[in-house]
Order: C-alpha cells, then structure tokens, then sequence
C-alpha cells in the first residue's frame, strides 16, 4: 500500500508513453494517491506529463496538479487550454482553486473564470482571490459545514449530510447564531454519541474556542493552530460571520515553507530557489549577497592598507587575518542563529532582552577565553614572538566577545524595525563581523608592537 | 476568547501568588487553555509555578505541563513527589505520559509506574517507554478507536461511544479483520451519515490507505502525513497488528524540531540550545565548532606563511585576504543550502545529483566572472598595480567556481555516508572553503608575480 517511486518504474512508464499504451498507463496509474501522481508528473517531460494527465480521471488529476512543484506545475499548465484549467478549477477546492488562479495573468484569469462551470463555486474562488495571500483569508476555504445553535441534533445531521457532499475532510462542525455569527464548535465524536432531540445549544463547545480574523497572517495562524493543537481552524471577518475555515495541512505547508525561507535566508539566499530552478534565477538569488560580501572584503582590504606597514615590518600579523575573520563570523553566527529562533517562538516576552545579550557575553568571554588561552599556547609552543602571542589572544579575546554581542543584538535590532530577523544570520553576521573583528585586531596589534 | 499573557497579567498573578490569594487565582486561570497556562507557567518562578499548579484541577495541570519547555518542565517537576508525577501520568495521553516517565532517573521511573492507579494505563505506558522516541512507536498513542469489520453501524457506534471515552481527539475510526489485522479506516462522517444496518465491511475505505510501522523513524512519519495531508495515521507491528496512532498535532512538533535542528546545526551549534539555557550548555554547544573553526584558521596560518616572502614584497596580497576568504564561504554555504534542501525534500532521487554539480559550476562560472570583473575593475580604478588585479581577478574566478561546487559536493557525500547533511552548510564548509580559498589565491599570485 506503500508507493515508492523507483527508476524502473519511471522508465517503465516512460516506455508506455513513447508507445501510447493508454491503457495500460490507466490500469499502472489510475489508483494512485494524487501526491504520488504529482511525484510521477514532475518527473516526466512536460508534454508526457500533459499526455499522462489527460488520460487520467480529473478528480485524481486536479489534486495531483496542486501537489507539484510550482515551477513543474507552471510549465504543464502552459499546455492547458483555458477550459482545461476552468475544469480543474471546478473540480478544486476553493482555497486551492484560488491558489491556480492566481499564479496565471490577469488576462487568463478572466477567460479561466468565465469558463467555471458552477457559479457559485467561481464566485466563492473570486471572492478569495481577493485576500492576500499570506493572510487567513489567503489560506482558507469556504468549503466547511455549519449548524445554527436552534436546531436539534437530528435535523442537524440532515442539514449536515447535503453541505458535507462539498466538504471532503469533516472534523468539526461550526455553529452560528441567527445573526450567522460564529459562536462555537462541535465535534463530530459528540454529534454521533448525541441523543437525536438534543438540541446544538445544549451541546456545542465554546470553551477555549479559537478561530482567526480574515487579515490575520499565516505565520500567525499557524502559531495559533501549532500551540492548540488543532486540526483546523474556524476564520470570521471584520463582523464576526464565519467564511470559511483553514485546514491542518495547509498550515503545515505554510510552516515547512517558513523554515525553508528562514534557512535560505541565513544561508544568504535572497529569493526561493530549488535544485530544479534554472541557473539564471539560481545566479539571481544568490548575487545579492555576494557582491555585498564582496563590498565587505573590498572595504577590509582598506582597513588593512592602514596597517600596511605593520604588515611589512611583521608579515607573521598578516597570517592570522583568517583566524581572526572566520571565528568573529562562527561566533555571530551562532549566537544570531539562537537569537532568530528565540525571537520566532516568542521567547522574548517580558524584557529579557536585556539578559540574553548579557548572556551572550558571558558565552562569549568563557569561549573568548578558551580561544585566547589556545592560541597563544600555539604561538608559544611553535617559538612565535611574544608581540605576536599577546595581539592574538588580546584580539582574539575581544572579537570574541564582541561578536557574539553584536550577533544576538543585530537581529533584535532588525526584529524591532519589522525586518526579518533571519537575515542578520549568515552572509550579514558574517560581513559585518570580519570588519569589526580586522579592525579589533589590528589596533590591538598597533598598540602591543608599539608598547 | 484569545488570551495573550502580558507584563501586566504576570504582576498580577505574582502579586496574587505572594498574597496567597488561591481563589483569585483559580478564577483567573482555571479556565485557560493548557498552552496559555504553560507559558505563564513558565514565566514563573519555579516554586511560585509549583504553588499555581497545585491549586488548578490535575486535567488542566497535565497538559499544560507537557506544553512547557523541556527545562521549564525539569525544574518544575523536581518539585513533585512520585505520586504527583504518578497523578499526572494516569491523567495524561499514553504518549505523553511515555514521554513524562522517559525524562525521570531509572529509579524514579519504577518509583511512579508503581503509583500509576490504572494498571491498564501503567501497562500501556510502560509498553511505550520500549520504543525509541524517535520512532512511530515512540510518537505513537494507545488511544484510538478500532471497529471490527463484521460490524454493522449501529452495533459499531455503541461500541466506538465506549471506547470514545478515553480518546480525546477523533477523526477516524480504523477498521481491523478477526486476526486484529489492521484493513482500513472509516471516516466519523462517512460513519455519521451511514444507515444503522450497513455492515462496516460495505462501508469502509481501503483505497490508498496509508498506515506506518513502530520502527518506521519519526521523520517518515512526518513525510508521509505532510506528502498525503493526513490528521492521523494508524501505526502496525511487525504482524500488521493495529497498536496505536499518530495525531499530526505530534507530527507538527517533530517537523519544527527538525527545522530548528538543522537551522542550528547550520549555524554550527551542536546541540539543541535554547535562549533559555544555562551558559555552560550554550558553551558546550557552540565550542566544538569554534575550535574546529580555529584549527582551519591555524592551518591557514600555516599556508599563508608558505608565502610570506611574497607578502614581504607585496603586502597589498594580504589586503585582500578577508576578501578571497568570505567570497570562498559565502559561495559555498548558498551551493550547500540549496542542496540540503534539496536532499531533504527527495529532490535527487534519479541521478540528477551530477546534473545539479554541474548546474552549481554554471553558478559559479557566472558569479565568478561578474566578480572577477568588478574586483578587477576596482583594483584597476584605485590605480592597484596589475599583477594584484590579475592575481585577484583569477584567483576569485577560480574560488568562486571551486566552492560552489564544493559546496555542492560535501553534503551529498555526507548523505551517501548517512550522515546528517546539514552539517555540512556553516562552519563545516565555511572553514575547509577558507583553507581552498587561500590556495588558490597564493597559488595564483606565485605564479601572476613571478610571469
């Protein structure tokens, strides 16, 4: 019941294609869950996917097409037909209708919305096109079942029957007043042990009840979801009427997808790519940082040229240029990194700010003084001179200290000023650092060579 | 309905705590949700925390004591007595009690398993406690609700309202033959809509029904119910017995820590720190990497002093030192990034690793000539002499290729030899890029210099 997919069985397929074994594809493919399908389609050519695709029946398909990569997905549907989207469309849950929709032009959009079969459906997908797309609203679907607080069980379980034909995945039922405000839940489990007469007042849930605004932000959706535990969540606009609920799955997509942006944008990657993106947006997203990086390296060159006699006189400073800018950026890096993933689950609430940075020095002078202590033992053990000894450990003592500082304080600075806190890891943290730490180095080695 | 814990609330509830004021404290949290009542708790001090929990009911102490933080929660429960824990453990989820037990001393363990007052429950948990936590056994529950497949509707809701009772969350009652062999599932609302005397046989679903096995590792677990959008799954033992389940709540928790895992071992932090952990944990966690990150530099020390003469006559070479040294790493944690996520997203797995080789030294064919041209550019405009533009030019040519493709290298290796790949972005390639970097730049410049 585990599909794997395997080399043998894409060139298997690959050999139906080429042979237009229709059949023979149907009976290998028809079964399959709709993510494995998509794991097939993006693995073969766009027009043996498009020619796979059209064999298959369209429930299986539509949801294997919102399953795919966005860059396989967007040069398939650039095979569609307008009606041909119009159709997965109608078939689509709104929120991942919408979803398709908005990646085509708005020309497209238009002529694809003019096709959709069932108005309301078209209706409610344009309705959704409207919100923004890391907002609830972005994420919803006004796929969900409710039932007002006056009915009794049984007529609510008629009622339920016609609305849950559109619903696929039923965990709750939403209740609302006869103002078609939401007023709380019901769990399905308590719905089937009811007593038929029972009426929802007596029944439904309201304690602990959670749901979210239409403009509220994933992130913070997800938050709420990933702190109560819940496998979806109710969402009301400005008047408190419910209009539509986000599922579970989705919001782990919005976390695995927030973890991959955090990730890339530590490692200096400005934009989204993927093994799969072509080598022009690949060089896109990662010039940014490198020709900052670069900047770096040209204005520490010039703070080098200050001490170019220094260097002359002792070319043995210049050696440890790289000690010096490697630990100044690991040590950044490190107390940033604790500082991002301290400030992504709120653990910085009531002014201990303060006292991290505090701790982080006092990381930083324990380490500083490991570092200093090794170094100049090295400088002594390998008969360096003394001058030499005393500017490394002095410098590197610093640096230490001072790096880790300015690590935890830059991205509360950026925190403060709503910028992503993720980018002071990394290629910043780094560049910064080599500067503070080239300069820290060479003023100590001023003023112990001149003493 | 949202509580959100402020500054002003905490004094409150302090004040309250010093004052002994127990009624106006039940009042005030009794009726929060477990996850709001563990971040109070754990912004508390830990005997005023103790004093809260003992006034609160045990139903909502429980698991607001799984929702805090590991630390929180260790220093909290060394306030407990045995049969505390034991209270705790007999109210709490199979798999979070499991989870409770596994962080006491041996000793203690036998201590409060012997205090647990359902043996059943004891029974279970302690079964539990024999999987490794990083697998489905160890994320799994024993609550769960089973159907027999000879069943008709009508008999199987009686039986599931009994069993319902210990199972908090229900979503979808698993089907099982008469050798207790798990065969499929039946959703609560396809069993809601059902007529009384349909045979749970004509009923069920079967078709891609997705099950997990105890050993299967926690990772495949969160894979498989991320890839097909599952709110639970059934996990078998080695006979295809049903023994538990798996809530995605569980599996969101095991994804954010495997996020925050690799974004720190990126960062170069060896182990998992949080802002709240002592200094000496943060130091042993971050020391390795520094004094790995310290022996490169030394080691660079060592390579450059192969070239002091040239330095001696041209100390405008270790100007650009720093430059050379963090374009080499910056390069090379972009090319790694991309590839550890590409690895964990199974993005390789049809011999496109060497495809994606070679599209990193197209990357780097492409940055390396626009930074070759800049440096070379801005070496010529600042009237630097023309070997040191050629030298840089070259050389940054050449290092920009080389750790693009290393960089892209190193954690596919690290993958084939299993070991965890992100390790391989941060420190790890920062330090070996700085030594390649270095090379090759001396290298260039012998050869430049002496032409």
């Amino acid at each position: 019941m585990k599909f794997e997919l395997t080399k043998e069985f894409l060139e298997q397929l690959q050999a139906q294609i080429q042979n237009q074994k229709s059949t023979d594809i149907f009976q290998l493919l028809s079964e399959l869950h709709a993510a494995d399908l998509a794991d097939i389609l993006q693995n073969l050519e766009t027009d043996d996917a498009k020619y796979v695709h059209d064999l298959l029946p369209e429930e299986v398909t539509a949801e294997a097409l919102m399953e795919m990569d966005d860059e396989a997905r967007e040069s398939l549907l650039k095979l569609f037909s307008p009606e041909e989207i119009a159709e997965q469309i109608n078939i689509l849950d709104t929120d991942d209708a919408a979803d398709l929709l908005g990646e085509l032009s708005e020309e497209d959009k238009d002529e694809v919305i003019a096709k959709i079969e069932d108005p309301e459906h078209a209706a409610d997908v344009e309705e959704l096109l409207k919100f923004d797309e890391d907002t609830a609203g972005g994420l919803m679907q006004t796929e969900y079942i409710q039932a007002s607080i006056d009915w009794p069980v049984n007529r609510c379980v008629v009622e339920l029957r016609k609305q849950a034909e559109d619903v696929q995945k039923v965990y709750t039922v939403y209740v609302v007043n006869e103002a078609d405000e939401l007023v709380g839940y019901l769990s399905l489990k308590r719905l089937l042990f009811a007593a038929p007469n029972t009426l929802i007042k007596d029944l439904y849930q309201h304690k602990n009840f959670k749901f979210v605004k239409t403009y509220d932000s994933s992130e913070d959706v997800a938050g709420m979801m990933e702190k109560y535990d819940l496998v979806s969540i109710p969402v009301v606009d400005r008047q408190n009427k419910l209009v539509g609920r986000i599922t579970i799955d989705d919001v782990v997509d919005v976390i695995m997808e927030e973890a991959e942006k955090d990730f890339q944008l530590a490692s200096g990657i400005s934009e989204n790519v993927e093994p799969s993106s072509n080598v022009f947006k690949s060089t896109r997203s990662r010039l940014p940082w490198i020709l900052i990086g670069l900047a770096g390296g040209v204005l520490s060159s010039q703070i080098i040229k200050v001490y170019e006699y220094e260097i002359e006189i002792n070319p043995a400073l210049a050696f440890f240029i790289p000690l010096i800018v490697a630990t100044a950026g690991n040590i950044g890096v490190q107390s940033s990194a604790i500082v991002v993933q301290g400030l992504a689950s709120k653990d910085f609430q009531f002014g201990s700010i303060v006292k991290q940075i505090g701790k982080e020095a006092m990381v930083g002078i324990v380490v500083g003084v490991i570092c200093s202590l090794i170094i100049f033992g090295f400088n002594f053990m390998i008969g360096g001179d003394m001058n030499l000894g005393l500017t490394l450990g002095i410098s590197l003592f610093i640096v230490v200290v001072m790096a880790a500082v300015l690590g935890a304080w830059i991205p509360l600075v950026l925190d403060k000023l709503k910028i992503d806190p993720a980018l002071a890891t990394g290629p910043f943290i780094t560049t910064s650092n080599d500067i503070l730490g080239l300069t820290i180095y060479f003023i100590v080695a001023y003023f112990v060579y001149s003493a």
